[in-house]
């Protein structure tokens, strides 16, 4: 059976190539086409590996948002998530791979603006989409699969678990702006342009400069909400901390709203400390860097989040616990 | 809302982890648990990357086959094709990762076989599973994509576009055994044991020696089927082939039948070229090794296959094209 879209398996990968048209390279020497992907990362830099799934009705609606920004933003996000992930740990990301199940019926137009948002930011970062796969998915939703490969210098990858007591803690950006926009999307009162939750920006350049710079004792992405991630964090480094609610630094779009700025989520931004000598600078890369409190001695077996004073409850967004945006669960 | 199988996201990354137990290695410096995982490929490698989606109804049903065999046989099959990947360039495998898309209701006794199965065929082949993602399904199917990672010395990956005119074709061990043992499992009569489709077994070591002793000019691994992937092999060497019928290893399973060994797909054999003047052995790793046609000029502009002299449409399996097992497309 051929689906009403009209793609089967052969086209469609010869869509994404052409839309790829990835160019061998000293690093890439073999895209598309072979069984694998090769990859010839930089002398003495190790590997990093991160994949995550994008699903329909949980990370993004094909019949959500204008027709010419949904699949557009859904691609772009797919490939922020992955590429966010490089940048918390400090790596330069070597390649991209997309796994895409496609339900019957899909519009050839939504996978096409699809491809267009997630290639658009791998051009804007300098990552070939070197390979992946293609399916047609059993039942009605899409999903994607995006997996990224990147280098870092020997032994030097950012880490979660790097964070001891009296280092200082800091947040790249402004947080809340994700959670904002999509709740603006919700209550169909779209913001104008590319918004934070439609079109977020993976800090690349900041990662790479707290690896080269040696700024950073830990470092993680804000992808599941400020408390969840320093409480990530924390449980790494078997380490607790304290907040400063005054210094966190809120998105504009949340206009004030501190419980965004704690638990929104898909900011994107970076989270990471620094040892009480090391001078870290205000901006990186053009980023506003902001310090927002500090790491403690572990009080209990479980390290607690404290908020001037308060206990605060990792409250961010948890995949299995809540359903979002739209449909079902 | 949490799924009646009673999983939230943390505790199947927990569960994943056990069941993984990963240690880190020369290779594997960094496991699950931190934003990626870092891999340390041995000095003058280079990287080869796959990743293949296994879609409920498409590729395994959870419903299908024994209960104690349904979910084991699936989770070998994901990493198995991943596997076979990497056996069709040569590359020896560092670590693979694991992104599973569970909908609400799904068993956590099926999960932990599929866990079972797949880390079961990962500890043959020395394979660490190093990271991956999980979240719920939308709707009611469940979905895996498996990428492996290898490695294999710079420039010696075996490709499928080094096949040259006066080139013998050969196989690894029998072709459609899978394609047999499918069909009597439609007919519900299920071969004892472990058979071709329920368990493949990726031919690693087989491809390692291909790559070591410089017998192959080209490469790739039978998963669609003789015709579809020796077709491929063509396109990609720019060249055509011929078989010669009597010579095809049948898989004692098919009884002869030369269908189900030239279209039938999934057997995870590799088929290889080698130039004139190679002696290509009758055993690799304690597998058959057949000479099965040789390859010839292209006489028009899209490559033709023969077979007895005859012209051979490549008909294997073609995922958009048909649906296969059972339920729906």
């Amino acid at each position: 059976m051929q689906p009403p879209g009209g793609f089967t398996e052969l086209s469609l990968i010869a869509r994404i190539a052409r839309a790829a048209a990835t160019r061998r390279s000293a690093t890439l020497r073999l895209g598309i086409g072979d069984d694998c992907a090769i990859l010839r990362p930089p002398r003495g830099h190790e590997i990093l590996v991160t994949t995550d799934l994008s699903l329909e009705t949980r990370h993004f609606c094909r019949d959500w948002l204008k027709p010419s920004i949904s699949g557009v933003s859904a691609g772009h996000r797919t490939l922020a998530r992955g590429l966010s992930d490089l940048a918390a740990m400090g790596a330069k990301p070597l390649a991209a791979f997309l796994s895409l199940a496609l339900p019957a019926g899909v519009e050839a137009k939504w996978v096409d603006r699809f491809l267009e948002g997630l290639l658009a930011l791998a051009k804007a970062h300098g990552v070939p989409l070197a390979g992946g796969d293609t399916a047609q998915a059993p039942g009605e939703y899409l999903l994607a699969d995006i997996m990224l490969i990147g280098s870092a210098p020997a032994g030097r990858a950012l880490r979660r678990s790097g964070a001891r007591p009296g280092d200082r803690i800091f947040v790249t950006g402004a947080l809340g702006g994700a959670a904002a926009e999509l709740e603006r999307l919700q209550q169909e009162k779209p913001v104008g342009g590319k918004g934070p939750h439609t079109f977020p920006e993976p800090r690349l350049a900041q990662g790479r400069a707290l690896l080269r710079r040696r700024l950073a004792s830990a470092c993680i992405d804000v992808s599941d909400g400020l408390s969840t991630d320093l409480n990530h964090l924390c449980e790494a480094s078997g380490v607790q901390a304290t907040l400063d609610s005054a210094s966190i630094p809120i998105h504009v779009l949340a206009r004030g709203r501190l419980e965004l700025a704690l638990h929104g989520g898909e900011d994107y931004e970076l989270l990471f400390t620094a040892s009480p000598g090391t001078r870290v600078p205000r901006k990186l890369a053009g980023v506003a860097i902001t310090e927002i409190g500090s790491i403690t001695r572990r009080s209990a077996r479980r390290p607690a989040l404290l908020l001037d004073g308060e206990l605060l409850k990792p409250g961010g967004w948890e995949h299995f616990a809540e359903a979002r945006p739209g449909k079902s669960g």
